[in-house]
């Protein structure tokens, strides 16, 4: 077999969720791609490992010391939302409805994959809270054990603070979920913080 | 969104079956590597796209003009299995049952996909059968349609030859394949087939 093929099959098989029969494919797909989207293709891959960063206010990825977000003037220093990781800050930003910053933990508390409060950005936020600029913290953090975990460890943390006002994202069907497949937990506290509606 | 994150991630989605979400994903795995294999990574990719070329005897993919299989001499030159891709090549090559030479078709006849027998390397295979060193042809392609139309081709380009042997590989059960899951198709073939066991 070809050394060359060998060795990009080899290091596609590398990624997550890729195996060798998937990493035989993709290399494959390279060979029906022009060279030069090939080797830019590479170029991009190399040059992001090598000169992306953290941001040192926030924790998002950046090309700068300081990420676009925290950098822009028209952003709502006030208000800080908390999330676990880049994607949900990203998924958050596509809808455009929140002005505030943000502050990446980079994960959630897992005493099962050995990863305590301190593997977390908690005491950056911590100390950005004392700082005294920030008047609310947004907890956007999933439902998951492990996410309710963190969540209440920075709640606790947080009420050394108590003219901070902290929130965490509403619970509840998401929009085109069908009732019938929604777990009871989400159907109950659904029920529970129901809104009442104005007659017509 | 750093630009240098959003760059990684529109190249990954280039790839089949990646969509943002999983290019994110691959993303972000990228940071948990080090430089140095995400570089390796990256060079492999490139190199392999660059460098990699097809057998000019049975259009492998090699690294040199013929491939290794082709520059064995333990290789017995008078058997030219025939497959569709160099995947399947490979999973023939896995079972180390096969001693014979390889002939890479590049894909099936597929008048819905616009590809012809010219778009297939058919005419090279032919053009090897008549130079005479040619005594037996596998044919090892896919039971799908356009994997019967493309048999049935080269079966009547070979006609011309009547000292060739030439054979397709035995359709039946799977090892491992339950009875209940499988196709009537494939049953009906095997019932036809049966082989009769001997008495112990």
């Amino acid at each position: 077999m070809s050394k060359l093929l060998q060795d990009a099959v080899s290091e596609f098989s590398k990624l997550p969720g890729v195996g060798r029969r998937t990493a035989l494919r993709l290399a494959m797909h390279l060979l029906k791609m022009d060279v030069a989207a090939v080797e830019q293709m590479a170029g991009s891959i190399a040059r992001f490992r090598r000169d992306v960063r953290h941001c040192e206010v926030c924790n998002n990825l950046s090309d700068e010391a300081r990420c676009p977000i925290c950098q822009n003037p028209e952003r709502d220093r006030s208000t800080i939302c908390v999330v676990e990781q880049v994607g949900d800050l990203m998924s958050i930003e596509n809808t455009r409805q929140y002005k505030g910053l943000y502050h990446v933990l980079g994960g959630v508390i897992s005493p099962m994959q050995g990863v305590g409060p301190s593997d977390l950005k908690i005491d950056m936020l911590i100390d950005k809270v004392a700082s005294g600029t920030v008047r609310e913290v947004i907890l956007a953090i999933s439902t998951s054990v492990e996410g309710e975990t963190t969540l209440f460890y920075i709640m606790n943390r947080l009420k050394a603070f108590p003219t901070v006002k902290v929130s965490t994202i509403a619970r509840g069907i998401g929009f085109g979920d069908e009732l019938e497949y929604v777990d009871e937990l989400t159907i109950t506290h659904a029920l529970l913080n129901r809104r009442e509606v104005e007659h017509p």
